[in-house]
């Protein structure tokens, strides 16, 4: 049942918790082992976005009037009390969630697409968004909001995905946008790896790797991150800023707050803008597939968040970067690394983290479509499966908590999955341990400043 | 852009276009020639349905508080203006579309599924609501209303979609109905057909015809109509009233209402509110496919709405229930009908009516998605071709015409046709001329009372 907004109220500013933290988020540094400045980062991203990626005083930072307006095709987004779900399990928990799939995409990383070709467009001579994307949710968000900006929009798409996940690839071309399928001839790093293997299936670390190589050597494009860096964050806690004032119009504030992590910026874009309500206690969950699992098995070091080297080092849980890990559904899932900010978090205890395997996920999703009356994406499958044994543990402690996840976007482009599902035809995943080892053994080794 | 509501306000009450005419509607008849009454009709819809489908004199019809309260889970639904396919047109006229993707099916089909799954359980015994579907968004719509208000939902569904979009019998099955390709060997009108030809890939006529051979045997089951009969399109008028209310908020009026007709039920919920305005002349027009032209070569008469002929007579233009149609895309437009409402209309020459081919509709619904920033339904992509036309002529002739209309639905299930589009690999469809002609004569022959 949706919490019916009293008013639409979209936040006019984006919440930075750096300078709420009461510890430090290690910097970004370059290969050589020194922390980067704008300068070292200025032929990648857009200016504002560098501004907010390195800011660590302000905790309020304005929305543009432009991205705002975007933001009001869809946005307040709805949050839902899960009433059905929690019935059906009998549980005397409180489940909420808050809904990011009516986006123009179908999912969350519209928030930040908006933002990042707002900037982009600001900055003099910018013609072009180049990206990389695994199932294509995030090649799409980019599509449109270089669409709605007026500049080209270039994605580096994983080959197995291009020639899996045909339907990913042709709503990024039907919105305009040139897909190319990684490893690819047009770059370096491309034809390096299709020199080894000609039938590279590829992997989100090539991707960017590639999209890096093109951007860096560009000069009227800009790359563009869907997840994990600081800015991105920032531009996700639009969700749980709504979700927070949202929340207070239910009268319940979250005990918990549980959430699937890829990159990590759906996670810290809803619990962050809850950090400060800390001392009255909602934790933090982390959920991660066990074929990925950056935070439970990684290691916190610097590394870089391509295959080939060519981004910043950045600290945080990673698997290393040349670990590619098994060909799990949730295709968002499967990067090496997590945002440097929830590493931090989950450094200092105040996120605690829990793995599934996709076949109990996608049932969970069953019952929460069965009870909710929409399929989510393979990503929050993962989360509603820890909803559901939370509300359970809730049930058997007769606890009335108040849960809050989310629910990052719909299954359009992923319908292939339950599909499969149904069909016996999806397998568990298990964890490379051996493959793993061997990927951190190839950390970069890093000097700190 | 949206044109943000200042209130949140869902209208309370059905508007019934039947008391504002200034001419009759034919009654339902019987095939032995009478006008059906209710007690005809109890075995097939729910009780209170078939009240809604005969009330001639009340215009305000009180929408429950049950239905109202899961309404609210995701109406009211936007209306956007769309200043950049304008500006792409470089048209004087201003362009407004109700989007009704945004429902929990994705598709404006759960308004009706909604109310017609509560009614069912208000009468006795019902346990199973029983439908056919082509697609499968009218499946889906229904089988989330029937989770939630805890019934069983049968779905016969079209065997070529079956086994072709197979996307759609997932997500209904997910949704946990029980999906039969049809012509099937559980009926009789299935078992007919099937010794006829055993490879048959069914029609949605056909599908009706099993559906309504199971309901009508049934105690515990009721057959629900997805469009077409006069409580479908009632409850359909949430749009058009939203949308009315929605206007003069943005301070326009519709000069134009533009709608693709299936089986006129989104044509009826969105321009019957507007019919009280006809003084200020609004325009109405449906939009049809070259291989299915209902309205445009259809014959005024009474016809069944199943090729067995179980259904009640409808008086409606008709291609002749035995009529089928080339198997274009936008599955939904493949009726051999049109609402009896509709019907009466564009005899009374207030509606007009365009045809268009498959080819110009996605061209169409490819310039609005990338300046929209959506890829609308196939449906709706006829109603964009006849939008453009209508803004281009508005540029031609200087005119600052308001234009309204239907995106009915969201691409989720269609996104292969799209795909199959970029890929050239859709051909135009025309009318079977010679086919439509045997099929008109076989008419049901029918003296009124």
């Amino acid at each position: 049942m949706r919490i019916s907004p009293k008013t639409n109220n979209i936040p006019n500013k984006w919440y930075n918790i750096i300078p709420d933290l009461d510890f430090g988020v290690p910097p970004m540094m370059s290969s050589s082992g020194y922390a980067l400045s704008h300068h070292d980062l200025d032929r990648l991203a857009p200016y504002s976005i560098i501004d907010q990626e390195l800011e660590k005083k302000k905790r309020d930072l304005s929305i543009p009037k432009e991205v705002w307006n975007f933001y009001s095709n869809w946005r307040p987004t709805p949050l839902y009390r899960a009433e059905r779900l929690e019935k059906s399990l009998e549980t005397p928990a409180r489940i909420f969630y808050k809904h990011e799939g009516g986006s123009p995409s179908g999912s969350h990383e519209m928030n930040t697409a908006v933002a990042q070709a707002y900037y982009a467009v600001q900055d003099e001579g910018v013609k072009c968004m180049v990206t990389a994307t695994g199932n294509g949710e995030w090649g799409a968000s980019l599509a449109i909001a270089c669409n709605y900006f007026g500049i080209q929009c270039k994605i580096y798409m994983v080959r197995s995905s291009y020639e899996q996940k045909v339907y990913g690839r042709y709503v990024m071309e039907i919105l305009g946008a040139e897909v190319v399928p990684s490893p690819s001839e047009k770059t370096f790093t491309g034809k390096k790896i299709l020199a080894q293997d000609p039938d590279s299936p590829g992997s989100l670390s090539i991707a960017l790797s590639e999209a890096f190589y093109e951007a860096s050597g560009r000069d009227d494009a800009k790359f563009s991150w869907g997840t994990v860096m600081n800015h991105v964050v920032l531009h996700q806690t639009i969700i749980g800023l709504e979700a927070r004032s949202q929340m207070r119009q239910a009268g319940a504030s979250p005990d918990v707050i549980i959430c699937a992590v890829s990159g990590g910026s759906g996670l810290g874009g809803l619990a962050f803008p809850f950090y400060q309500e800390r001392g009255r206690g909602p934790r933090i969950m982390a959920v991660e597939t066990v074929a990925c699992p950056s935070l439970s098995k990684g290691r916190y070091a610097y590394d870089y968040g391509d295959t080939e080297g060519l981004s910043p080092m950045l600290k945080m849980y990673t698997l290393g970067r040349s670990f590619v890990p098994p060909n799990i559904r949730a295709g968002g899932m499967r990067y090496h690394g997590i945002s440097p900010l929830v590493s931090a978090l989950y450094r200092e205890k105040q996120i605690e983290v829990k793995t599934y395997m996709q076949r109990k996920a996608f049932e969970a999703a069953i019952t929460f479509a069965r009870t909710e009356g929409m399929i989510p994406s393979p990503e929050t499958s993962y989360a509603v499966a820890a909803v559901v044994d939370e509300a359970l543990a809730c049930k058997q402690r007769k606890e009335k908590k108040n849960i809050l996840f989310l629910v990052d976007g719909n299954s359009n482009l992923d319908l292939a999955t339950f599909k499969d599902f149904a069909e016996g035809a999806i397998e568990d995943e298990s964890f490379p341990e051996e493959y793993a080892q061997a990927a951190l053994e190839q950390l970069p080794e890093v000097t700190p400043p």
